[in-house]
């Protein structure tokens, strides 16, 4: 996603920009909910032009994208503890804890906004995931790398992680540490 | 949700206004997406009077559980096929169908829709949620009656259906029969 501009200048004019464009995308989420504004919008929150948020970003939907990896990466960043069921039960406890939390499921939120927003969109929501599923594989390739017999990425996804959204979605929380803990053991 | 109005005429008017304003919601919806539209929008393009919808319904919220409701029961039925496994099979099967469907993972949409619609939309939520879990856990009971060792709902939420909802919503389908009937062989 960082391909259209030149190199920039660690603390420069450009990551303050980054700084404030990024806060206005999360100020406006969190008043808004996902997709209910525009570049435009997020640029005068930002106190930059439109035209430096297209530039950079091409399109709202690209930086939604790096809005949520971010995020997703800061808060939920996939553990390393040495040991397969230690990074997957650190794992799974964070997801509960960041789904449960103030800002709830937020990625599921924002899934289903960019699959209401045309290709773009489709393509955004996309991006997300490959990022996040190459991430867990890495984690798990590690296991295999140490000799672990690992589950795949889709068996996490399907068995640790959909149910603990599921709940959440539907208000079944809170999400006890005794069942998440339940989902992890089942898988492995 | 009937309580408020009195016993009606199968066939007379009142049956037109509540086909009526059932398309109404369902055109909208389609055209714009859960909760991006009012009870009067539903009523002009219904044609009636936007005080026989807040008598019939009393809010949005109420009226969008009954759609919902209504369409879930009649394109996911549960199944009685005489054993666990064929019921679940079957109505998988059917919710693997429908959400792959050109609505999408519509009751997801739903939920995230009404859940940033304060009480009521959290009340109409839950509403839709319970009225389901009570229909399936009738399916399971009528196994345990026959004898048979049935998983709990929330057993066949967590790895059943929680699944292939998050598969369609980050557009990881369609869903294979053989994905979703090892769904259920793995519950089982």
């Amino acid at each position: 996603m960082n391909e259209r501009q030149p190199a920039r200048r660690p603390g420069g004019r450009s990551a303050r920009v980054g700084v404030a464009v990024h806060q206005a995308v999360t100020d406006l989420i969190s008043e808004r909910g996902y997709g209910n504004f525009t570049v435009g919008e997020v640029a005068a929150r930002a106190g930059v032009a439109d035209s430096s948020v297209y530039r950079r970003w091409g399109n709202l939907e690209n930086l939604l994208t790096e809005v949520a990896l971010n995020r997703l990466n800061t808060r939920s960043p996939m553990p390393d503890t040495g040991s397969l069921a230690g990074d997957l039960r650190t794992y799974a406890a964070q997801v509960a804890r960041e789904i449960t939390g103030p800002d709830g499921p937020a990625v599921l939120h924002l899934a289903v906004a960019l699959s209401g927003h045309g290709e773009q969109g489709v393509q955004a929501r996309d991006a997300i995931r490959d990022a996040r599923a190459r991430q867990l594989e890495s984690m798990l390739d590690r296991a295999r790398e140490r000799g672990e017999d690992a589950p795949d990425a889709l068996e996490v996804l399907d068995h640790v992680l959909a149910p603990m959204y599921i709940r959440v979605l539907f208000g079944m929380g809170p999400l006890e540490a005794e069942y998440v803990e339940g989902l992890v053991e089942r898988l492995l």
